[in-house]
Order: C-alpha cells, then sequence, then structure tokens
C-alpha cells in the first residue's frame, strides 16, 4: 500500500479509528454486512464522509450491496497497522506514567508497554503493575532490546523537551505527548499531543445546550 | 443561540475545539485576520469543512476578506461554553485520579477541580496537589456545595457503572469516563469515553507508512 506523502491528515485516522469501533460493535451483535447509510444512522455518522474516508485507500463494498463487516474490519485493521505487535516504553513514572502502566483499555490490544523509567531514584526499581521501574539512563538499551518504537511521554512539562530528544535519540519512532506543551518534534518521529481540555470543551457545549440529545457511539 | 435537538456531532464539536487552537496559535503570532483557505493550508485542515462546521452556527467572516480572529475566537468560546468557569469532581483518587488532579493542562482554563472522592479509607484525607480526598459518600454534599457539573470518572472498570450511578444522583450533569467500559448512560447526561488507544492508532499508521509527513497542528 502507498501514499502520496502527506495526503492523510490526522482527523482522517482518528475517523477510521471510529469507524473501526462502529463496526466492531455491529461484528460483536452477528452483523454480518451493512450499508454506509445504515451506518451512519445508526452511529451519527455523514454516510459521504465515510465513503470519501475509505476511497483514499482503495475499493471498499459493493454499491447496492454494502460492505462485508468482517472484511471491512479486517482491511482498516491492516490498514492502521494494528495487525503488528507495538512494544511502547513510558518515560515519567509519576501518576500518569502509572496509571498508563495499568491502564486496562491496553490489554488484549496490540500495544503493550514492556517498561517505565524514571530519573527519580526514590522511583526506580519500585513495581507497578507488572514491571519495575527502570533508571532513565537506560532508555537506549531497553528500546534496543525491546524493539519499542512508540514511547508515552508522561514527565513534567518544564522536562518534556529533554525527554523527547533523548527518545528520539534512543530510536524511539512515534512518540503519544502528555505533557501539556509544545513540543519542538523531529520531522521523522510522529509526535501527537493528548490534550485532555479538547474532551472537555465537547461536555461544556453539551452542558449549555440542554435540548441537544446524545449520540450513541462516541 | 438554539440548535435543533441532535444537530450537532462529536466529530464536529472536535473539530471546531481543533479550528480554536489553530485560531489561538494564530492570535498569539499577532495575526489579526485569516482567509479560511489560509487557515486550511497553515493547519492541514479543509477549507469546504471549516466553512460548513462553521455555517451551522450562523454568519461568521466576510466572503473575499476573511476572518476577524479576535471575534471568530470569542463567537467559539462562547459557543462551546468557555466563557463560564466549570467544577469538576474526581472519583476514583488511584494513579489516574491524582494524575488528572495534578494535570497543569487545566490550570488557566475555565476547567477547574474542586474535589476528589475515593471509597477507600487508606486514600481518604490523602493530599493530592492542593486537594485533600474526600469519602465518596460524600459526593451529594459535595457536588451541590460546589456546584459541580462535570465529573471524572477515574475508577476500576467493573465498578465504573455504579459510580457513574451515583455521580448522577448526586446531580453531575457531564462525564468523562476514563474507565475502559461502555457505561449504560442516562439519556439526560453527556457521558464521553476518553479511550487512549485510539491515539495509538494513529501512531500505528504513521509507523507504518514513514512516507508520511506529519503535520503541523493537531
Amino acid at each position: 500500500m502507498s501514499f502520496a506523502s502527506g495526503s492523510v491528515s490526522p482527523l482522517t485516522l482518528n475517523r477510521l479509528s471510529v469507524y473501526l469501533r462502529c463496526l466492531r460493535r455491529l461484528q460483536s451483535q452477528g452483523i454480518e454486512r451493512i450499508s454506509s447509510k445504515d451506518l451512519a444512522g445508526e452511529f451519527r455518522l455523514s454516510a459521504a464522509q465515510f465513503r470519501k474516508d475509505l476511497a483514499q485507500f482503495g475499493e471498499f463494498g459493493i454499491r447496492g450491496i454494502g460492505y462485508d463487516l468482517n472484511d471491512l474490519i479486517e482491511r482498516l485493521e491492516r490498514l492502521l497497522g494494528l495487525d503488528i505487535a507495538h512494544h511502547m516504553v513510558v518515560v515519567g513514572m509519576g501518576n500518569l506514567g502509572r496509571a498508563l502502566v495499568r491502564y486496562p483499555g491496553f490489554n488484549g490490544s496490540n500495544f503493550q508497554i514492556v517498561a517505565g523509567l524514571d530519573v527519580d531514584p526514590a522511583i526506580v526499581g519500585l513495581e507497578i503493575g507488572s514491571l519495575k521501574v527502570q533508571p532513565f539512563e537506560q532508555l537506549h538499551q531497553i528500546v534496543e532490546r525491546a524493539g519499542a518504537r512508540i514511547g508515552l511521554l508522561a514527565v513534567p512539562a518544564p522536562v518534556a523537551q529533554s525527554a523527547y530528544e533523548n527518545m528520539v535519540a534512543a530510536g524511539i519512532r512515534a512518540v503519544l505527548n502528555f505533557a501539556p506543551v509544545r513540543l519542538h518534534h523531529h520531522a521523522t518521529v510522529y509526535t501527537k499531543n493528548v490534550d485532555l481540555k479538547i474532551n472537555l470543551e465537547e461536555l461544556s457545549f453539551f452542558l449549555q445546550s440542554p435540548d441537544q440529545s446524545q449520540p450513541e457511539a462516541l
């Protein structure tokens, strides 16, 4: 599979993830085939947007017949790289790092945390979930040994940039940044900021619009 | 401002939040006016989508002249309810709850955590950041006294539904659920699941498509 460089936006990717969730839910209900119109109706999505998003990646579904659910799910998983195991390291083992290591939402997925690291000697050596916190100085060896390509950055904002530089130097190829600070990111390292406030802004909108009904899916 | 019931989707709201972030960045660079085309180019958004999203909420911008940045930001903030203070309670003060209480990304925003609660007597009374953990039994009084309308649910998955019911009974009107479980939600309580895996799926896509360049904004 190949794409023109830069042709896929993060918003499109987020929608693909949402579609995948919706499709898996239908699959778990025993449904085998669905039209874009019914899918859109069920989950309050746009059918046109759905078809347009998929069209970027090839031929899906058959006009008038709809989509084979198993096939579509499998292709979306492949497209999103969910058919391969991803090893991740957590940098910063304060409350947030510990919560990430223990986050049960990763269980049974292809994303696995293989190490948690910290600079603080009082934290190094602690057992968090099934991991023992490792010293940050060993980042390079740990990343190499585990074949980790994803880093979860959970350090305080003032040291986030320098921790990020170390992760990049150690061979990390993609970073999920939880520190509320904009990183100067390396062009070759995919760097995504997790902003909890964006979820609150959505709640806030609905709080002041009480006649809004809540959609099912998201 | 009024809307037809159910007319605004969560995906639209997320885009409005993204627009707001982009606009604020331009504002901080001293820019006062921008066209949808330039905005889209700068942040790799769709200009047509941007105009369509805004059009749901009234008249914005002037054809051929573009948008007044200050005005647009102010109107988006009002639209998203960001011009009023929101008091929040955190239910579940394990690692995740503590990380939320300490999350510096809420500082200086209109979202303020006023209390953290837990059922565990070993946790109740602990000082986390500037808060002392309160007993969960006092939820009702605390919500009422603080005028809290938003709840952050950070308990283990097996007890999430019952904690949620308690929050609703106590008067919470919107819930951000961090437990990796689907809640049976009340129709009148806006309930949003925070799924960390969705961010990882985006990274995963880019890891297997190394010729993808990363967009600036998100």
